[in-house]
């Protein structure tokens, strides 16, 4: 573990209303730093620091906290600020990960991670990502005031990057760490046409140490990443948390229909080739095959006729589609049925259809050792074990294959909203969560 | 009658290639100007008129017209010179029409219109317009060369605005002729944020003689227009020419769907409110529905989910939704249909629907007695009489109400393509359609 490389200047940053007395109140270096919650209050710290976190925007209005951005580093610098004050030994690295670590008293322990980003989207929640990284921040005061120690090191890693937002490149920090940091994604521009590269260098980062972030498997005893589920599926089951069987896998396509254009009041209609026509068709095929099976969603997110008028027949229709499933096979299926019915589509319309794909990822299990930890240690919480599949990736993957991986889903209220000013989730959840988490790290050996 | 009033500066035309030998040999003040044609070879001279006149553009590719450019002005000039050395008293009025009268001998004589417009979308074909413009003037050169004199005065009207281009506000030259200018349209804007009113007044238009250009109607004795058909009827139909039955009225809306956003891979396909995947419903709606009845047609032509992304489960969806019928009970039964159909798609997938009315037209229905005369003509000159509806607007629409209306259309090539440089006619058709316009005027009493 290295000092903070980076300095803490706030300038650029938009502190939003009550920052000032928000963090007086929690200053570490005051009094009340000491006032730490017991289990059953770690809730209400929690949801707290959520929110002393979420001041720190790169816009006045709602949270934007984009990689690097001086919201960003402000984040960051609080953050270390907050696990110094817990007693972690704390760093900032090259990649504006923020590391703490509570450190096992077994010179030859192993460590395990307990992680979540800090970056967001625009306009996003306060709890994506940042929930997960205070929950384990809240825990570990909790050991060091406790003075329990564990047998392995339990470094709290806030990973600097997970969404992809600026330079359209996601898992930046998890990557780093977990040893498939992409190089390539060093090239990518943002918005203002600034590389990464030249970001990372203006910070003061020697490209070439990038790579030396990444842990040895064998230094590694686990993974672990508390988050909010992002989804309606808790809140209509009624459960306060759920255990995550895998990451589902998902492949994304762009697809694009010719038609011919036409003039919308003298083509008859057994005369045209209308590409939104053939479009609206797929759509509601990806709806009707998809919801064939559980585990599988498909979506056409963006859809559009470009340069339409409205009295000319679309000639063109371009079209987005993301397929996901926890099992590769039903989402392979899915697919194959898919790009067949779009074929069958074109040629019963007289139009093209061009399938691009874009992206694929498998499906990550999470680790059966983990699953039945966290199980065990909600059922002492007194809640049913439950399992589902994380449909939205999480910095997790990026361990699969490097250690064992486990997360924890806690229900969000709104009707599951996300990425959104919407989101939420209750102290009593955050609290049984957090409780959950404790519970875990005692018993894992 | 008066004497232009407007220069014919050519500055910012764009001379598209050919330009100086086409006009140096069409020169009205050489002797080529007196080599028209006999019938059999109108059609030659009216398609070299009509290339001619696509040399004036505002773009050096393709051709775009529109009102009061500068390439429409020097369009108007040319048109003017030609009507000039046609024989014709001609003149540009105050909103760019360029009028020529072939004039009757009898001083009580009413006046029968023919005429179409000069002015282009963008990137457009030669012939929407013009070719109904340069075959009346061709026409008109002939009765003028050999000495046949009208029971009316002929007046050839090249109407200066029709498609709406600049200010979204059509018809603009037809309708001060016909007694219907809109006022309201002064205040439009361009894209440029000029008003119609500024372009005017620039031009040294004194804004109060607008309404003075209507024609009385006791005054006229018809209006006759030629003009491609703008789809495939009679290309499918094996038809050079048809007589236009009525020009189909039509109604256009804005839908706007609201269904809930959510993160594409965390909400199950059960729990969605996807407002593309209603919008892609009432697509396939609008396209069974209107394909249930003929001469009735819908066309979404404009579909999106604004600041759609990939990974995101849309929220809204736009589309516009055009439907035209040459029978408005057919229309208006159509329309009440979708709008219940529309309903009961938000109501079963828990969206909400806004579908605002953006404009009605009624269908106006072609005269008996013009289409009897385009008949016996068509008949004349061995075509079998066929007709058909226009589904397109056209200037002839100002007119009805006003005087008895005629429309006769010329098969476009290219599975009759419109509104696009792959625009076409065969000089065999255009000729066909000049003799049966010379043979209506001869007939006409």
């Amino acid at each position: 573990m290295q000092p903070a490389r980076r300095s803490t200047t706030r300038s650029g940053v938009h502190l939003r209303r009550g920052i000032n007395q928000s963090v007086r109140m929690l200053n570490p270096q005051t009094s009340e730093a000491t006032e730490l919650p017991a289990p059953g209050k770690f809730g209400a710290r929690i949801l707290d620091l959520v929110r002393q976190l979420a001041q720190f925007s790169e816009l006045p209005e709602g949270l934007t906290c984009t990689y690097f951005s001086p919201a960003h580093k402000a984040a960051a610098a609080q953050l270390y600020e907050w696990m110094r004050s817990a007693g972690l030994a704390a760093e900032i690295d090259p990649v504006g990960n923020v590391v703490g670590r509570y450190r096992s008293d077994s010179p030859a322990a192993k460590t395990l991670i307990v992680g979540s980003h800090y970056d967001t989207v625009a306009n996003a929640g306060q709890f994506d990502g940042r929930l997960g990284i205070l929950t384990a921040l809240v825990v570990a005061e909790h050991l060091q005031r406790t003075g329990q120690r564990l047998p392995f090191n339990l470094d709290i890693i806030a990973f600097s990057e997970e969404e992809g937002v600026r330079f359209s490149a996601p898992y930046l920090g998890s990557g780093a760490i977990a040893g498939c940091f992409d190089e390539s994604a060093l090239a990518r521009r943002d918005a203002n046409d600034i590389s990464l590269a030249t970001v990372l260098r203006k910070e003061g980062v020697d490209l070439g140490t990038i790579q030396a972030l990444a842990r040895a498997p064998d230094t590694l005893c686990g993974y672990l990443e508390v988050h909010i589920e992002q989804g309606p599926v808790l809140l209509q089951r009624g459960s306060p948390v759920g255990i995550v069987s895998s990451i589902t896998g998902s492949t994304r396509f762009r697809v694009t229909i010719e038609g011919l254009a036409g003039h919308a009041g003298t083509v008859p209609m057994s005369l045209r080739r209308d590409a939104a026509a053939a479009a609206a068709e797929i759509v509601l095929a990806v709806e009707r095959r998809c919801s064939s099976a559980p585990n599988l969603v498909g979506t056409v997110g963006q859809l559009a006729v470009p340069h339409g008028l409205i009295n000319v027949i679309p000639g063109t229709c371009e079209f987005s589609l993301d397929i996901r499933s926890a099992d590769d096979a039903t989402r392979n299926s899915a697919i194959a049925d898919l790009r067949a019915e779009i074929e069958q589509v074109a040629r019963r319309r007289r139009v093209t259809a061009v399938v691009k794909e874009l992206s694929r990822h498998h499906a990550v299990p999470c680790a059966p050792r983990m699953q039945s930890v966290l199980a065990q240690a909600a059922a002492t919480a007194g809640v049913e074990p439950f399992y589902l599949p994380s449909g939205a990736g999480h910095d997790a993957e990026m361990f699969a294959g490097v250690t064992d991986i486990g997360m924890l889903f806690v229900r969000c209220g709104n009707g599951g909203i996300s990425h959104s000013p919407l989101e939420t989730v209750t102290v009593e959840d955050t609290d049984l969560a957090a409780r959950i988490l404790l519970d875990v790290l005692l018993r894992l050996n």
